[in-house]
C-alpha cells in the first residue's frame, strides 16, 4: 500500500486515515494516484513527504500506537531533525502573561541546550514557546492541525515562516486539508508522539493539552506541569495534572534532566541599581502595578520608572497592562 | 521520672529535653520539684499540663519518634480536641495575598467540614489559616515555640486570645521560657505531629514550612503543597516539595478526601451584575488593577467601581494595593 496515496485519499475525503480502508473506493483511488506526479508536485511547491515505513521516519513518532501515515514538511531543515532529542511545549490559546513569560522562557532555555521544541503554532502558549526557541536561535517544529499548506490561525503566518527558516513546520494532512476542530487531538498525538517529554504550561480543565498530556502519559513518555495559583482557571488543568502523575516543571533544568543535559549555570545576576534591586526582590514576593511599588518603597516616580526600565533592560522583569511581574525565581545557590 | 520536672527543668536550664537527662543536676532538681505546688500555680493562671504519659496524650503526637515530654495548654476547649482528626496549614511569614487568600479560604473551608486546624501562631501563612478557622466558627490549635505564658509574635495576642475563646494555645515549653529561632523546628515537629495531614501554602527555599513538611513526610503523614508562579520565589519550596513526594492541593476537597470526608457541594455561584460576571471572568485569567480592567472591558469608572464592590461583597474577589484577584478557580461541573 501507498502511504501517499493513503493520504492524498484522505484528503480527497476529508477524513481521517492511518491504515488502508477496505473496500472498493480507496482501492480504485489508489488504481488511479499517480504518486510521481504527485511528488512533483509537492516538490514544485517547497514541500517534502516522509513516509512512515520509511527508515528516517521519527523513531519516536513510529513507535506511538496510532503512528501517522507519514509526515508532510516545509522548512530549511533536514527530516532528519524529526528524530532528535525533542520536547513539547503546550497550552492554552488565551494565556496569562504569566503563562507567556514562562513558555518563552522554556522555549529559549531548552532550545538554547539543544533540544529541539514541538509545539502547535496556536495562538497563546505554543507561539510563546516557538518564539523562545527561535530567539534563542534553536530549532522548532510546528505540527498542523491542517493541511501542509496552510497556515492555521493565519495571524501565525509570519510566525511560521521564521520558523520554516531553520526548522520544520509539518502535518500528517495533505495539502488542501482545511483546518477543523476535531483534528487538533489527533495532531496532539503528533506534537505528542515527536517529544520524548511535553510541558504543559497552562491549561483549564477539558483542554486540548490535557489530551497532548495524556497521550503522552499513555505512551511512556515524561510530562511536566507547570504549577499556577489554584484561583486561576487556566492553572485548573495544569494543577489538577500534577494531581495524575505529571511532575511538577520549577525551572527548565529539570527538563534537561530528564534527557541527561547538564543545566549550564545561571547566568550571573545582573548588577542592579538599588532602587531597582529592593523593586526585583518586592515583585518577587507578588507582581505589582507602579502605583503600589511607590509606595511601599517610597520611591518617587522619577526614581520609580528609572528603576522599572533598568529591570526591563536587564530582561528580569516583564510588564503588561501597567503590571510588573519577575520572569524568573531567584533561587539561593545549593 | 516525672515529666511535669522534666518541662520545669528544660525552662529552668533553657534547654530542649524530651528524655531526662543522666547526672546529677536533673536528679537533685527533680527531687526538690513540688509538682502539686507547680500544677497548682499552672491552675491559678490558667494553664493545663497534659503529659506524654496519659492515656489522653494525643495519638497522633505520641507516636511520633520524638514526641515531648507533655503539652501545657490554655483555652477554653477540652484537651481532647488535640486528639481529633487535624490538618496543619503552614508557610511563609511575609506571604503575599494570594498566599494569605488561599490560606484563609483553607482555614475556612476545613474547619467548616469539621477538622481541626493546626498552625503556629506565626505572622503570615499561619495567622491567617487560624483566622479562616475562627471566621469558619471551627475550632484551631496554636503551637507556640515559646512558654505556654507568652503570645509569640506580640502583634497575634489578640488572635492567640480568639483562638483560645473556643479552641486551645498549646505549648511544650513551660511559662518563663523565651522564643528563641533553634526552638522554631522544634515546634514545628508538634505542628506536624498532631495532624494527620500538613498543607504547605507558600514557602521559600530552605523555610521552617519546609522543615515541618520533611518532619511530617518522614513520620508518614499526608502532605500537601500549595501549586504557585514558579516565577515567585515565595512558591520555590512549595513547588518544590510537588517534586518530593507532596501532593499537589486544588482545593480544600483534597484534603477532605484524605480524611474520608465527603465535601460540601459548592455554594450555588452568586449572582452577578452582566459587568461583574465579565469583571471576574477576566480576574480568572490573570489578576489586573482597575484601569486595566477599564480598558479591557470597555467600562466607564463609575460602572466598574460598582461592580467591583459588588464583586468583593459577593466575597469572590480580594484587592489589595489597587489589584484584584479571584478568590478561587470556578470550576466545570464533572
Amino acid at each position: 500500500m501507498s502511504e501517499l496515496a493513503l493520504a492524498a485519499f484522505a484528503a480527497h475525503t476529508d477524513s481521517h486515515l492511518i491504515t488502508a480502508p477496505r473496500g472498493e473506493r480507496f482501492a480504485r483511488f489508489q488504481r488511479d494516484f499517480d504518486e510521481r506526479a504527485y511528488l512533483a508536485d509537492l516538490d514544485r511547491r517547497g514541500l517534502r513527504w516522509l513516509p512512515r515505513s520509511l527508515p528516517g521516519f521519527p523513531r519516536s513518532l513510529v513507535a506511538i500506537f496510532d503512528a501517522p501515515a507519514g509526515l508532510f514538511a516545509r522548512g530549511q531543515a533536514e527530516l532528519e531533525l524529526l528524530d532528535r532529542p525533542a520536547v513539547a511545549i503546550v497550552g492554552a490559546r488565551s494565556c496569562s502573561s504569566y503563562g507567556a513569560d514562562v513558555a518563552r522562557m522554556l522555549g529559549r532555555e531548552l532550545a538554547a541546550a539543544g533540544l529541539v521544541v514541538v509545539s502547535g503554532l496556536a495562538r497563546g502558549i505554543d507561539g510563546h514557546a516557538h518564539r523562545g526557541a527561535l530567539e534563542a536561535g534553536g530549532l522548532t517544529v510546528a505540527v498542523l492541525g491542517c493541511g501542509i499548506d496552510r497556515n492555521y490561525p493565519a495571524a501565525h503566518s509570519e510566525l511560521a515562516n521564521r520558523i520554516s527558516e531553520h526548522g520544520l513546520v509539518v502535518s500528517e494532512y495533505a495539502p488542501g486539508v482545511e483546518p477543523a476542530p476535531w483534528r487538533f487531538p489527533a495532531r496532539n498525538r503528533i506534537i505528542a508522539g515527536l517529544a520524548q517529554a511535553t510541558v504543559v504550561v497552562e491549561a483549564r480543565e477539558r483542554s486540548g493539552a490535557l489530551i497532548t498530556a495524556d497521550l503522552a502519559l499513555e505512551e511512556g513518555r515524561e510530562v511536566f506541569a507547570v504549577p499556577g495559583e489554584i484561583t486561576a482557571t487556566l492553572s485548573v488543568g495544569s494543577n489538577r495534572l500534577l494531581r495524575s502523575g505529571a511532575t511538577a516543571l520549577t525551572s527548565a533544568a529539570d527538563v534537561l534532566e530528564t534527557f541527561g543535559i547538564e543545566p549550564e549555570s545561571p547566568p550571573a545576576p545582573p548588577d542592579l541599581s538599588d532602587p531597582a534591586a529592593r523593586i526585583l526582590a518586592r515583585l518577587e514576593v507578588e507582581p505589582a502595578g507602579a502605583d503600589a511599588l511607590a509606595r511601599a518603597l517610597e520611591l518617587d516616580a522619577g526614581d520609580l520608572a528609572a528603576a522599572l526600565t533598568e529591570l526591563e533592560l536587564a530582561g528580569v522583569v516583564s510588564e503588561r497592562d501597567g503590571f510588573f511581574r519577575p520572569l524568573a525565581a531567584r533561587r539561593m545557590s545549593p
